[in-house]
């Protein structure tokens, strides 16, 4: 897809405002108190796939109120104290598959922790992870963008968020990792969950988001036609008058907020044709982090982004902040 | 679409047999069971649509275990006793909608209940009943055919079935009906559960199911591309050692197995250019139906079927059977 | 389709001009006196299609130069004397279809007179009114676009829009209907001719377009490619050296002329993604309407616009005019 | 597209029976004594398009029931008499154009006279002749496979044919024109007439149809989703109640009853993978075919057919007999 | 495709500057030194196509570094001598056919040499020559767009463009044709190919290139989807590391450098909704371009151009140069 | 894609002949004697992209007629001798890209050779290697399936098989590696050549091949449109005088042909809704191939195939056979 987006030089430039709800903070904080006030219970069971390089766990928590998430736990063969870790979320569809499929990190000798995406894993890698609803909230649009979206209570990133705040703190309880140097990364719905995430952390040494998603929904719903930013369209397309209260429930959700809030270092990535997550959704939310930052900016790709070439800048990057 | 299933002869003589789990009745026994154990709770709250010959209630059942279901009761405004009612079930993906979107039946003299699909009225038409998941079965595909697929207690269906017969009794309780004149009706989706109450349910008086869906599941995921057969076989893609369980828990839902239990009269429709619920699924189902039969076969049609022709078809088959 | 056309607050100061030929008024004040130097010979004759609430006519009239034109005549069972009726237009390529396809605006007290498409209706709905073509015109991209577009005498629309203020005074001549509460209506094309219609006629007491079609084709035929206004710019695409004439023959037909000598009141509708009626069209007549206006804007709708929540807005403010 | 229609072998022996009507011969034996009532009257302009080596006629002639139909007459430059002529029709939505469109026969020795198509020529190359409908006939699918379509004599194609045969009695008229060796051909459409007129004519030395529309109505609207058979389809898809009368009248314009009534030699070219004209359809022409014939078969070509290829087997072809 | 580019008033005042190579006429002075080094042997073999108003011969001659080079020679039948010769360059994807592909130009009067296009031809048009590739240079992109384009020495253009140097050379050498009339001209590449020979041969006395290719291309690959601008992107795509890179490459390459040095007068054409050949890319070379010129713009059609209209206007347009 | 090749019972019986050239062994001993007359000349530079678990060395040997290949050499960090090998074959359009996209072999302890694909690597993973071609040899289709097809000397798949008959004996040069111990996989045009270098080498222990491409080429290009057969099938659209000549070439390159002498243990995978490499022609190869083999079959994959799921029936067959 050619450019459709806003031009190079305006992308640097771009720090859109959105309404951010005054209890922003309080949601999120009550939130966490309520899902942290049940044990988080990290278990990390031996899974024996044939390898020889890289030893594998499966892992279990318990996430949003205690509900249980699973995951992958994998650590370099060689040595196996005090890493650092990479704590890494899954693409929007995607589950955790096998652990061959997480290799990178442990074979560049971190340890790397994948959670699992609660629903999600039918669309193009298995998932193990169920997303239990009590009260079935609102009739959605398929997918899991407009799950439970009539209430910021209900809404289904409330529940994935949080997972993935547990995540880090699950990859904190291993003994094997050094606390200090949890670094989050993933690529779209990942990367989003990462920035979000590291906010509400606040305590990750680094952020890596590729391509991310959750970035500025009040743009992205209108200039791309590309799932799954579309389904929040759909949804809206059919329930008519529910469009300012869907809007106003993802004001609690968007990674605008949670950027402003992430002091870490980061390394993003975006790409100008990427209609998936438009270049200035990303660069929306990467103005507007607050601590220090890069961006790797591919002129000729799409949502695929910078793929290994992006791999090879984060270990430079990581090497850079001796993580 | 061009024909790409079988013939129009080999159509008439299509009877496939699919595996009958063995406890088929002894499952629906008891879900039913189970759900009636909960008070059906039938409530008929007028609603003002600006109609002066329709009367329109917002009405409220208890459905599956319990779960509140919503739907519509449309009257004709010239007589309200002892009428014969149609229980109409909804295509895949709309809502109840408004009563504006329901006139045809009580235009033509007849009670109409609508029910709402729980879960679903977000793609086209909007709907308003919830679906509660307790135990998020299952990561699922997105949409509804693979919502708890891997177990036959927490299969979607299961649940939508039992509310299409609780639909059927709340009908029975209004006073302006008469009980022994139930038919049940509907398009695709609708046309499925139509078929599925019928015989579940045993006393409606007939069951006008149009380019029904939900009918023999194995050959349907194989000869077409289309949704919502299609999220099947992409769940399929995926999960690719849970293929045998995903079929041996359809197997509890295939309308086959319901045709086979249907005494009542039936008229149904196909498209012979129907790539959504291909005509070999229909006849499938057709050609075990118990009861008389008829079917309206459409030569160059796709899903959409026989629309106002095929309305006109149901009238005189209603009047033929003195309803 | 995401946002392609005039930012929402640019659409709303819309107001191009186009070339208005100085013989427009004459022009039709020529053809419609033509056209009603035939009989009107307006006949209605009982259709039985088993509707118990709504009576149902087969409506026959003299449209453009005597030439017949089909309909029906829809009037609620309850009362039949001085009727508000609502005289409706059908969108492009359907007809007339069924008495049981036009239930909403009968079964809400109103008469409703529906007005079938000449040449139109094999595409979605079933017509049933031939256009006879005289000379032949000229040769015409398949469709109704370019029908006898090379001369203003022979195009297509001129005969389709006398018809329209033909079938206004066909609903006046009935003595169930009130002759002073005319309402016109439409969706698309049939938006169009409710514009056109109205402004003929001038004596109408509300008109309600829906997505209008037939507005700013200079405009249109370059930022859309969908059809039908595509169908003008395919003609021109072949017949390159026929654009200048093309246009000025369609500036006697554009709806911005006809809106700005159009004094009743009217509620517009349109949609932000409409790619079919591009929202920028649609506001250009909506801003050049001389009476009293307003307008529906759907944000996440295409051509589909607010289908039944736009029927309710309608009979609101039919309500507020006292119609 | 890959293969999707008989296998090689059974193309070769496929000889399928249609309905034919008992009156099909006094049929088109009227048709043709009506419209050779009206005089001929053939005119040849010259046009001057700069062209040295080829002379070029605007022609005109009466057609059907005497209706001005356009073409073009071009001349070898070289030699002016008793010159071999090739008629040739014209493909699908395609008009005369300039003579610059239509060098080749010309510059291979042959007159040339191309007969433009009634209607047409506003897809792909420009016509110039209108398609007078008097009565108007009923609504059509967009196109013009549909037009009139519900009566033999309203039917496009009863007046297209008849163009046709007129068109070889023009070439007859010239006096640089052997009467005695006129050939038919065309593409597409333009070869289905070139059956048509060979046998209705009686007296043309050869045809060469390529792969030519217009056989086997029947069988063609079911395999093949591609226009213009399509625009059939789809017309019955609306009125579904027409499909009976809608294939009786075609039963009257069938190649396949043309090719058994024609005697001269024909070169036939079909592909494979041709989706708008089957395979299939060709041969039960082709194997119907009365006279002594050959066919050129495309492996894995589509609608274009053999392009350059064929041009050079119909030259050989035609010198092989003598023309 | 609706409007995309720059406005019809932005378009004429298009100029933009892209970077040039400060040894661009160097480099092209040694490639041509180079392989005007090798002798042209250009030979004219008589070849049968049954053509009697047209001669047409088989051309061979020694392109690019002396590799052979076919092509096709017409010349009218009437006379022989001092002919204007039209030079031709071919379309993306063709190759040179058959003569009888070729006619226009030698019936109206002109010699007409037609180059075949090195490696390509077996798209849409067979071709006859080899595109010999000594050193392999780099993988690529399917298309020839990225063959050896890490190099301006091994890039496909360096020796397609030499190639169309020696084919005017080629003409100059026959006795038929007057060499100070020749005239270059093509479609798309074939376009771009006579504004680069043009230049390059600095003698040609008109230049007539339609919807040209190879113009701008830093803003073509960002601008459109479609091949074959689509296929640099492509490459640059997943040579992420080779952006730069390949851009400095196509410096050498690109119609805006040759457009600012061709003195010669010109007829361009251009199409408004053209995806393949940008407006804007075309405007820009027109902009440039240093003799008298021309321009037919085209309001409705896509990359097809002119067709029979914009030949019309090439032989006005010679007329006029007393050509 | 839904079933559209052989039935699952077909398929386990399908066992085509094709025509088998009677010096198809002699050519390759030819092939493979020439080739391996130049010195193989491998090379294995130690590469540094910061893994720790895993060794990587860039790979450079000499390939058909001893050109420089490139590819990867990754060895398990923890042992380093005697490793069985996994040589690896890349699919269509990819090339290496970097050691960091390859870890699954080395991460499960064997050695791992990964060849670069000469020319390709432009289309979704970079590639580094060449395809020089000396002659030229005919215009192509786009992409390297006609890439020298007129003559089985010049067709790109002879180098690309020598090739990988050349990566086998450069992995057994290494000393880490135990010579008998190697083992050839791939996916797509990597197992296709995976069962061509097994064939030819003759020696290695175990052959993987996942959907292969390059089996029975005659059938392919007749049932699929997918590309790359569809390549093929594009050539002789426009060479349509080569079909035969292109199709005796390819009888050179089929696997059916390799799979016949193919004596040692195989593993193959294919997908029942592949449309890229349908399953018919994967059968085809399977049931001719004549070592101990078994298959895994993918009910609702397409060219996907098993992905993680078929590697860990990859180890699992590896582990039965003591490698």
């Amino acid at each position: 897809m050619a450019f459709y987006d806003l031009s190079r030089e305006e992308l640097h430039h771009f720090m859109p405002e959105i309404p951010e709800p005054p209890d922003f903070d309080q949601f999120w904080y009550e939130t966490l108190k309520d899902t942290r006030s049940c044990p988080l219970n990290p278990r990390f069971t031996p899974a024996d796939f044939h390898l020889t390089e890289i030893e594998s766990y499966d892992v279990t928590f318990a996430g949003f109120m205690g509900q249980e998430i699973k995951g992958w736990l994998l650590l370099p063969a060689s040595r196996k104290k005090d890493l650092a870790c990479v704590v890494q979320f899954i693409g929007y569809g995607g589950g955790r598959g096998f652990p061959t499929d997480w290799l990178s990190w442990a074979a560049a000798g971190y340890a790397n922790l994948i959670m699992d995406t609660r629903g999600q894993g039918s669309k193009w890698r298995r998932g193990d992870t169920p997303d239990p609803e009590m009260q079935g909230s609102n009739p959605h649009y398929p997918g899991f963008m407009t799950r439970g979206i009539l209430s910021r209570e209900t809404y289904y990133y409330r529940r994935l968020i949080s997972d993935a705040v547990r995540a880090i703190e699950t990859a904190r309880t291993h003994d094997g990792i050094d606390e200090d140097r949890i670094i989050v990364t993933g690529i779209s719905q990942g990367g989003g969950l990462a920035i979000a995430a590291a906010a509400l952390d606040g305590r990750v040494a680094a952020a890596m988001p590729d391509v991310p998603f959750l970035c500025h929904f009040r743009r992205a719903t209108t200039i791309t036609d590309m799932s799954p930013y579309k389904e929040i369209a759909e949804f809206c397309h059919t329930h008519r008058d529910r469009e300012d209260l869907v809007f106003e429930v993802l004001d609690y959700f968007d990674n605008l907020h949670f950027a402003k809030r992430a002091g870490m270092p980061a390394l993003f990535s975006t790409s100008l044709m990427d209609q998936i997550c438009p270049p200035s959704t990303v660069f929306a939310a990467y103005n507007h982090w607050k601590g220090k930052k890069q961006i790797s900016t591919y002129t000729f790709n799409g949502h695929e982004g910078g793929e290994g070439y992006q791999f090879l800048e984060q270990l430079d990057f990581l090497k850079g902040l001796g993580l």
